[in-house]
């Protein structure tokens, strides 16, 4: 049975700021530079998930994309589009909401929700079209 | 002498929200969604900025793209990228950061800032790639 | 009172096939080439749907993008979404589906749907990345 | 001897169905939704073919990216553009088109045409910009 | 019957450079920047053609894009395609191969070359994603 | 301690041509067609560059992205930008700049500019929209 990788991509828009509350000003700024405006600044983020599976010999499907939409709109879209990434969203409580944690944070939440004839591969998490993290559960 | 518009894209990312303080929040969620969050949310813009002119028939430019791009840095991009558009800028103080009412306010910041061989024809604002707002002066 | 043009691109994937019952096969493929299958091809198409009109000073709003897309989702895209333009669709019937005369039609269903306060002003129809038709109501 | 994956995007329009004759319309209807429309539905595809090897000193190539493009159109796209993938396919017969059997498909066809010095290594298959399948001979 | 406008985009890399032989390299540097190098640099370029007509009752056509994209490869792009603007093309001699002098000139080519059923209207030349020219023919 | 990918993407227009001064004009435009022209073509290029490492936890970086951009730029975009691959640079002479030759050298620069923290694990380098070469060292 052949494996295939099906990816469906995914967007939201959202605030953020990137910053220590156990640093001064002077340091947020010095590391974070204009990313740690105290004001926040915001992205339209893309997000590639990636499943791996065999290919389902009735159907022709690894997963109806339609379910793996809807998996990721509950699981993690719901919560951070329109939404303050420092603010707004329990899981990312307490980590500075860097692209590279949020990608972390989202295969955690993602892994679990995935159906048993399936594994999650790949996110990949584009903060813009030339900027992107992606994270493989390693 | 052809008559040529040029145009330059330049981008820029911002938090902003819809809401009015006159309103209640109830009307604000009424009217605007899941835009009014109060926490802010944000986006990847695109602008495009449109002039008109001659030809110059010595350097075959109607403007130098570099002289709009930095017109265009200076004169609005730089206040507004990694910005929070309703507290930061002070040329959008008292408006709802709307795609429609930035791209009206951008308009009347660089036209008086245009060189007088050209003409500020459009200004294209994108808020994401679906959705996008365009003035000409009218 | 400054007026706006406010975009909103839209999707869908059809199935078509370019072809005049009351020519033979032979003129058929001379005029229409491959798009004349009987077998069917299709297209995932963007349709790009322009509206003009004063902003609200209240909102900030032309008109609220979501009333757009939700009266060009029922008004036009939820009929030729997953279906086929010469089978499927009742104001296509009779047309030869080309991307003039759907962008013509969908014109046609569009414009009275708008609400007072705005005026339809442009529909762009991409059939592929490098092909589009465009119409303005001429 | 550098090993490099060299890469050409190739693009083709087809109609296709998903349904299985051997269920209900509505058994049909439920698992593929509208994608079992019986009038059909089509998509622009673009297909990224990839290919490792050696970088032959002599001309700077792992392969002439014109002769991958002209094999793959020969192998692959010749027979599916403006086609029909359950009617006018023989390579797909007896197959339901979803992008991961289609996928695979192709994926049989083009790795015996390859030439000795290189090596067919992933083939990504985009039904859509937001969906697609990816097959690298597991 | 409606007026329809229709737009193929057509590609060709080049490679150019921004000169005048009457100036000292200094006065060239200084106006042109690095895009003066004598060794030439060069880009991907877009080109939108648009034209404009009636929408013929019988074909659903204002014009088949093939023969649009036939008469701009022959009359435009298969000189410039892997040329050197500044070198190479004949209808390109004498002039600074700016985006707005090369897209006025493909216009002057085009204008006279197109069927009597429709108006050439608009041409884009996209040096870059970010930069373009666009010409009407004033 | 979670291993991210951070890629950025980078930009650059150059000229080049494909042809060995070993053959003779005849053997380089049979192997290398067009690409062979002795007056030069060129491209818009991108380059994906991609690092791996454990992601800070102190700052949720793998690595400023800032700081691999100027990496990337003062390593091999600035000397390649506005530039003819051919003649303009040290690190490329004596080799036919095809993409894979490009992207190799351009990996052996990088690989040794890369601070201790992360690993340089892949590079994509695109010609055009639809070809690419990627190298990951081996």
């Amino acid at each position: 049975m052949p494996r295939v990788r099906i990816t469906r991509r995914m967007h939201f828009c959202a605030a953020h700021r990137l910053h220590r509350a156990d640093w001064s000003d002077e340091r947020n700024h010095e590391v974070f530079r204009n990313c740690a405006n105290p004001n926040w600044h915001g992205h339209n983020y893309e997000l590639d998930v990636t499943v791996e599976g065999p290919v389902d010999p009735e159907t022709g499907y690894v997963m109806d994309l339609k379910q793996l939409r809807d998996l990721v709109q509950e699981g993690v879209v719901a919560e951070v589009d329109h939404a303050n990434l420092n603010l707004d969203v329990d899981w990312l409580a307490g980590t500075i909401p860097t692209t590279e944690n949020v990608v972390v944070a989202m295969w955690r939440r993602l892994r679990k929700r995935m159906p048993a004839e399936v594994e999650l591969v790949k996110l990949v998490l584009w903060e813009t079209p030339r900027n992107r993290a992606e994270y493989s559960g390693e």
